[in-house]
């Protein structure tokens, strides 16, 4: 079941309401369920009951694309986005001159927390943000968890995945850098958006697209200005979205409404051309760039860089304290 | 005022309210507000209108501390913490043999976005994460922002902070720096608890503790097991709060029931003494020890460090993909 957020497009300031997608490509329509349905609590529902509530949602008139803008399906309660694909980590470490993925990579999935506020719907202009003049993208496969869990096992995290979608973790790659210096991860480099969609794909829909270990084996394809430009597949990650929810629960809580995103995928971002080229080939993305991104059986985001958002000017740097003997001391 | 939240001791599994909080140290005690009151609207209100609901609210009887069990005052819908302690850092760097603050630093206010449904309330006891030989504190200062802002002046970001209170970021040093190898920050490393609290003092009652440059100026002090182990003043900080709230709001949401922290003062964590010694002196945190941090006009937050938590297991390594030529290919 493929389950969308929406508000009708003759009603800017409108209500977000959930609806049921039926349909192929661009043929698609809505159904909306009954008002007050909360995306999260449908993925997390009784399959039986999902299905009924679907089932009366269909007996409605359906909306065509026209009719509605898409939403973020979710908005997440929190995020966190993890370094799952080898080969791009590979990719970004020949980059930077080190000689692969280090060593550390393959006992743990690391991730970092996203700005939960920033996430923008599936075919919403994102405006250039203030600063770069590396604009990215990243592909992404994304997970919508739907149950409260702390300490679950990778088998049990199963139940309490909802559904898969389309992400793309923009990225302003100078910006980041710069941050990334200081150890603390990317903070303004990648805190302007994060796009997901189109819409969540229940967990039970792609049963039967896991390979022999269980991941799930997608096909993940990127494209600017339809050119092709990266293509990967979701059973390149090295540990499975029920092993991230589990490594995730040790001793934490992940929420229902919390998304999960796989990282970047092989060939996924245009900065790993960059290190494997050498050079900013294929050039950083401009004003007017449309970056598509399809996931198999997931759909296809697609989204225009609109023009430099004005912005509040930068702080100044920092108040500098003093300095005691070439050591700094608390004045407390 | 102080605006504390709480749950009644008799009623264990019980609603979060809202309370006035009066008197001092240990003789405080807490007025609730009437039932459905919101504790970051209460911050966002006019401050006539929360002065006339505390009026209402201390005509009620009051609740003394061990009628009460307090909560975090925030259940926060984001938060980001800081690294605006120029002496902290020099000290870390050095640690790791570095010549000090990095230039970099100065520059802008860097931040990583921290796990919200970790936060834990003033005086709970904080269990023992898994994995780490080298639990360790962070003595910080919060600000709880009230109302939605984006691209928004250090000026206009004041009216957007609604008080503050005491934060400790509690890491296991040894799981943070394994992570932070990988550069995406800490993960496991600080996601198991946060405390906030031990109550928020709303902005106005703070103005009188303003430097000449409008920077928030409160002695910070940290002791485990009653023995002082840091001190430092917030006024140290390279950027005031207002700085960093605009930096966050620069083409991004922050929104009201967010928190952003300053990271931690110069002496207020274990690791940065662990740097200057070349020694693990003071020892790292045990089961028992209890961490108590005080800011000037803020109170006292107070946590025993509990038992091991009970975790499910740590999920296996990556599983590796195929490898060509030296390299990793995507297989798509």
């Amino acid at each position: 079941m493929r389950l969308a957020a929406f508000r009708r497009t003759d009603d800017p300031g409108g209500t977000r309401r959930v609806g049921l997608v039926v349909g192929d490509g661009s043929g698609w329509w809505l159904h909306p369920f009954e008002d007050g349905t909360d995306l999260v609590e449908l993925l997390a529902a009784d399959p039986a009951a999902r299905e009924e509530a679907a089932d009366d949602a269909a007996r409605g008139d359906g909306l065509r694309p026209d009719d509605v803008v898409l939403l973020p399906p979710v908005q997440p309660v929190s995020m966190r986005d993890f370094l799952t694909f080898e080969a791009h980590v590979d990719g970004m470490e020949r980059g930077h001159g080190n000689p692969g993925t280090p060593a550390q990579w393959y006992d743990a999935p690391v991730f970092l927390f996203m700005a939960p506020h920033a996430v923008t719907g599936p075919y919403d202009a994102v405006p250039m943000p203030p600063d770069t003049e590396r604009l990215d993208f990243e592909l992404e496969i994304a997970a919508i968890v739907c149950r409260d869990v702390r300490n679950v096992t990778p088998e049990q995290a199963r139940g309490a995945i909802g559904g898969y979608c389309v992400m793309n973790d923009w990225s302003a790659r100078d910006v980041q850098g710069k941050e990334m210096s200081l150890k603390l991860g990317p903070s303004k480099g990648k805190d302007f958006a994060t796009t997901i969609g189109p819409w969540v794909v229940t967990a039970d829909e792609l049963d039967g697209c896991r390979d022999s270990d269980g991941f799930l084996d997608l096909k993940m394809t990127v494209k600017v200005n339809d050119e092709p430009v990266g293509t990967d597949r979701s059973g390149n990650m090295g540990w499975s979205f029920e092993q991230l929810v589990s490594h995730a629960s040790r001793a934490s809580w992940v929420k229902a409404g919390e998304v999960l995103a796989s990282g970047t995928c092989a060939s996924g971002s245009l900065a790993e051309s960059w290190g494997r080229n050498g050079k900013l080939v294929p050039p950083p993305l401009q004003v007017g760039d449309v970056v598509e991104m399809t996931i198999e059986r997931l759909g296809t985001i697609r989204n225009v860089v609109g023009p430099l958002e004005e912005s509040v000017a930068a702080v100044a740097p920092a108040r500098r304290r003093s300095t005691v003997g070439g050591r700094l001391e608390a004045s407390a």
